[in-house]
């Protein structure tokens, strides 16, 4: 995950999500947000994958709390986040998290454990 | 997620991972893995997905760092790990992370927004 790779400590938001079986309007907020969080101070990432059974996690990255506590505030955000509990979700988790150590590890970077390599 | 539903603080392992096309023994490992965590000091829970592009993240929770080094001591995950960077994935980062804040959201709880609410 080269894009990832920022030297902690940085924040992760942790959104483990269930969606129901209402399609119309989901993936154009998804994307919409993810486009929009891109543009928020302090943004530094997302990862995101929903599988077949509706089970999504989503995590995204970001410099401090207070950046995350902006991203909470914008109001288109928000507004997604309202529809999201009126029409997309069954049941969701979020978890605000300080990541404290981050490894990164590729094929090309031979099959040694990167926990145990030093890193820059 | 009234699985997950424990006080902070406590960790999370971030593992987002990239497979390759090697099927083999793959899913059986990761079973395997899930149960054998489960059995774990400190172990909290689980949530993993995988998407259809083999992008996958699973996020383990743990009472603490000391829990989260004794797993990753565990010899049979030692060798699942080593077998994983030879065979099955193409990247991936891992990531420990202090859950500082945590909420939860189900459908019968009405739309309200569960952060903006007091919770025990």
């Amino acid at each position: 995950m080269k894009n990832f790779e920022f030297e902690p400590p940085y924040y992760a938001v942790i959104f483990t999500s269930q969606r129901n079986s209402v399609e119309l309007g989901y993936a154009e907020m998804a994307d919409r947000m993810v486009e929009l969080a891109a543009q928020q101070t302090g943004y530094l990432g997302v990862e995101s994958v929903r599988g077949a059974d509706g089970l999504g996690i989503t995590v995204s990255y970001w410099r401090g709390l207070q950046d995350i506590a902006a991203w909470r505030r914008q109001g288109e955000h928000e507004q997604a986040r309202n529809q999201g509990r009126a029409d997309w979700y069954s049941h969701y988790a979020l978890r605000i998290a300080k990541v404290e150590r981050a490894y990164g590890w590729d094929a090309a970077d031979g099959s040694a454990d990167p926990m145990l390599a030093s890193r820059g």
